[in-house]
């Protein structure tokens, strides 16, 4: 803890719950049985123990109404899992030379998203740190982690986390989560953590026993909807407040991603989302240092990226689905699921252009109209990518674009995630084309509901033709292994082509003054749906792009006067005068000359 | 119809139903057993009679997939109720007159809430707009009209309505409520009509037969929620939009009162409201003609009547409940249900002030904190009334203020409905003191429901202390009766007297240049919670008030200086040149000498 303690981590054992009679503290000091401790109401339905004092180390939980040992709903560990006790933790969590740090800009930025347990064999934060040095070289400046709150088990993606105040033993608990983060700066790379603000998982869920962290007024597809607006809900603000202040000064992250904010039901006057963006600017402000928030949202509403000076919630940024839709289904065709009604290199350049394609057009995949035009949005709130946990994890086998799509097209994925005036974000391994699958895991401990989610995977895929026996089955160990990076194939073949390819978009990106920032006001984008080409051009640089199986002939005229490649995904690429000449899919990124960039 | 048709009202039978197999026409034209026609459906889910095409009068129903006659959803009659065959209304609903008519402005406006059925002992349409005069002579600008769509029975008080697009029979439907409204524009008065979507009643509600009218996402306390934001809301949304339009342009309505729009749960990124206030802006752009939307809220949300270009919907006012509950708990005491956490004169003082009492403070009745500040909206946004169909109905026994606090402290009331810096709203019979309560009626068909609804209202009052014989009840013919107005009493003592009082501050808000408008920047307010008094002051106006039973000696000082008596509630208070001394509960008004008004 540093010398400015925040008042939110009393040194005191408290909890709230407000509708108790009665909260016990069970210490366990020693003895094979815990110490049993009543605790004293206040007036706001906070419980305290007066003595004794917490000390680092120290296991404890909450009795309510002489019911069973419960964990502590902030625990910030929890050593024995979910169900178990709670472990104090009171040293500084965040050392030293974190101080010293200055955040990269997000909006000249390169994230990268990694899953701690499947990023490196050793699943840890230590042994993730190992590789912060080849993300540096390789040119990321941003590190965002998929969720470490503590859930159930061993593994599994982080979405189902029920202690969200404890870091994940599995991945080597609070100290783990601070070293990881002073090894990323100390490499000069930002950290973003992923946070589910929006359900809790399924198992080890102990939040409704101590007061109203639920309603029943709106649903998720997810479980119970957290209760925002509803009596007493300004305590189970304050707890995601107070989770996010957590975050961002005692660990000392750089950025929040807000899982899927559409799930944030909450009809208050001010938006939760609005609170949380105000807490962290506030932050900021007192600290010296940026730390920002961006949101996982599906409601093309840019009211969360707009200021709150014209009525927005002031976020910093937000992903951009659309854009991964029109890319995705440009380059595999496929249009099931939510890809229907998304029409390709048509809807690429829609995306290009105005960041949604869904601004207020009717939405197949939703049934009615959605979203509203992005406007002015600035390009840097808006996260570009090819890949993610989710588009890659959400298919029934976990494949990743490449081996859907071949190494051509994922180039040419590549090519406009990295170049386009939005920052862009790589899913692990994405880089290198990695063999591994990023499949959906997870490692329950009650049979039953390890059961259901198993069949409810293979339920949900059936409509998409799979059989069950075709869908990995989640709970399985080797479901998890399997989607664990191979970094020794890194330098073979096609995967070292491919990181090649990688480090000389990222180059680029970083050194070409016309590519760096988001600008979107200087790009503009032409394209041809039926032959299946599309031309963005930044400035003095232009991207031209071919997505079809057979040759493709891109007639740009005087547009392409005088111009020379920089890029090429393939040799066969020819640039003429007038144009570009594609053997089958590909992109060529050139500069015109007599243009200062 | 004008020439100007919209193309909403096609010539031809049609309706929605998306999910149907097959939609008969059943027309009855003279056989006894209807003639049943199969339609056609198009792409968008519309089903189509291209023959016969209809005629005024004609009586018709839809069968779903073989089963029995429905009421079609957009039906502008429903002749033999809500469960019978609907009315083909095509003629036109607003006579010519009523195209020279140039509405009030809301800025400067009194509106006169009232409810057809009870509002005169014939209880029509017509045998209200007898008393239009009456209104105009009042000094009221603006009726607002309770709503008068179809619903079940014969009486109740309209936020049961099911056929939304008809207007009840037992009021005088269609033409009924176009010859009113013309009577009003005749007499320079604009009409504000209630209408609600946040649900329907649950009698005769057939729409969910039809298509996806209603959503289990999100609850209401009145039922299912509409469906504005799920798959094929954009029909549903269309529906509410037409609906509006209908009343606005085909009947040549001034202005909706939406109710409850807090029950209207839509998370889309164009929220319905913003899409109604486009739809009545383009009307009123297209017609030379201003439409407004009000919203019933208890949001205390600036959003809803913010501009557009700042993030709001744009509405063009709200009710506003805060003022009403300081003003009710400063002259009754009352603190139980809603009004627990109002502080009476303080909280007065505050809604004067900031509009909004709870702008982001706790709130009690709701366990958490609510609202935000108003802002700088502007003065003419709020609707201002000591008494309105709910604070009054919504009671067990349905009294009016001054049965409850005595025209004394009803006196005070009208003072500051009447001259705060909003725009006044009365509720009919309120001028006089009317002896009737407005009590809750109901005329449900279905004794099932009809029961439900009398044993909810005891079980409601209950907590509050009342027996169930205590409660009046709903279905009960003489508890409507009991709330129809006695006009005869207007000329008997202290109905003479309060209606004298209620003329006299409306003529002053009319001459007094001070009070025109809704100028919240140049009011200012002095109290003494302790004491019970508050100082209201607008320009060289000053309105006083003293609130407690007993002697009040308010001193002002040099603000007081030079100050002449306008009105004052009763003869014995006393303004002296440093303030007033009040005997009991009144108000007075007086003017600054040598500030020019």
């Amino acid at each position: 803890m540093t010398s400015k303690k925040l008042n939110r981590t009393q040194n005191l054992f408290s909890v709230w719950a407000p509708s108790a009679e009665r909260i016990d503290l069970l210490l366990q000091d020693g003895a094979s049985n815990p110490r049993r401790i009543a605790m004293r109401v206040d007036a706001n339905g906070w419980w305290h123990a007066g003595e004794p004092k917490p000390r680092h180390g120290d296991r404890y939980a909450f009795s309510i109404d002489g019911g069973p040992a419960r964990p502590d709903p902030r625990s910030r560990r929890q050593p024995d899992g979910v169900h178990g006790f709670s472990e104090w933790v009171s040293h500084p969590a965040l050392p030293p030379s974190g101080t010293e740090y200055r955040p990269p800009s997000l909006a000249d930025g390169i994230i990268y998203e990694l899953h701690v347990g499947t990023f490196t064999p050793g699943g840890t934060f230590d042994t993730a740190a190992e590789q912060v040095p080849y993300l540096r070289e390789l040119g990321v400046t941003h590190v965002e982690l998929m969720p470490v709150a503590a859930a159930s088990g061993e593994r599994g993606w982080g979405y189902d986390g029920v202690a969200l105040f404890a870091v994940w033993e599995a991945y080597g608990g609070p100290e783990g989560l601070a070293r990881f983060v002073d090894r990323c700066h100390a490499e000069g790379l930002a950290v973003i953590l992923d946070v589910v603000y929006n359900h809790l998982g399924p198992e080890g869920n102990y939040l409704a026993e101590f007061g109203p962290y639920f309603t029943d007024s709106y649903r998720t597809p997810w479980g119970m909807a957290v209760n925002l607006d509803g009596p007493d809900c300004d305590e189970v603000r304050r707890f995601i407040l107070d989770n996010a202040l957590m975050w961002l000064d005692d660990y000392g992250i750089d950025a929040l991603r807000i899982d899927a904010v559409h799930a944030l039901h909450d009809e208050s006057a001010i938006h939760i989302l609005e609170e949380l963006a105000m807490a962290a600017d506030e932050l900021s402000r007192r600290t010296g240092r940026r730390r920002l928030l961006i949101a996982e949202s599906d409601l093309n509403d840019p009211r969360l990226i707009s200021p709150r000076e014209t009525g927005g919630y002031g976020l910093d940024a937000q992903w951009s689905d659309d854009f991964h839709h029109g890319l995705h289904v440009a380059l595999t065709g496929e249009t099931h699921g939510y890809y229907v009604g998304f029409r390709g290199v048509a809807d690429l350049a829609k995306s290009l252009r105005d960041v949604f394609v869904h601004d207020g057009a009717y939405s197949p995949a939703r049934r009615r109209r959605h979203g509203r035009p992005a406007g002015n949005s600035r390009g840097y709130r808006f996260l570009a990518y090819s890949q993610n946990h989710d588009q890659v994890g959400n298919r029934a086998r976990g494949e990743r674009l490449e081996h859907l799509a071949g190494i051509e097209r994922a180039k040419v994925a590549a090519a406009f995630t990295l170049l386009a005036p939005f920052v862009p974000m790589l899913f692990q391994g994405e880089e290198w084309a990695a063999s591994a699958p990023f499949q959906y895991f997870t490692d329950h401990g009650d049979p039953d509901l390890g059961r259901a989610v198993r069949e409810g995977r293979r339920r949900e895929f059936r409509s998409f033709g799979w059989k069950p026996e075709e869908v990995p089955d989640p709970q399985d160990r080797s479901t998890f292994e399997r989607s664990v990076l191979d970094w020794d194939e890194q330098s073979r073949g096609s995967h070292a082509d491919m990181l090649a390819w990688y480090r000389a978009l990222i180059a680029l990106r970083r050194t070409e003054p016309d590519l760096s920032g988001c600008d979107r006001e200087t790009a503009s984008v032409q394209c041809d749906p039926t032959k299946g080409w599309l031309h963005l051009r930044r400035g003095s640089i232009d991207i031209t792009a071919a997505f079809a199986d057979g040759p493709t002939e891109v007639h740009l005229g005087a547009a392409a006067r005088e111009w020379t490649s920089l890029l090429s995904s393939q040799s066969a690429i020819d640039v003429t005068s007038t144009g570009v000449i594609f053997p089958g899919p590909g992109v060529v990124v050139t500069k015109r000359a007599g243009i200062v960039g």
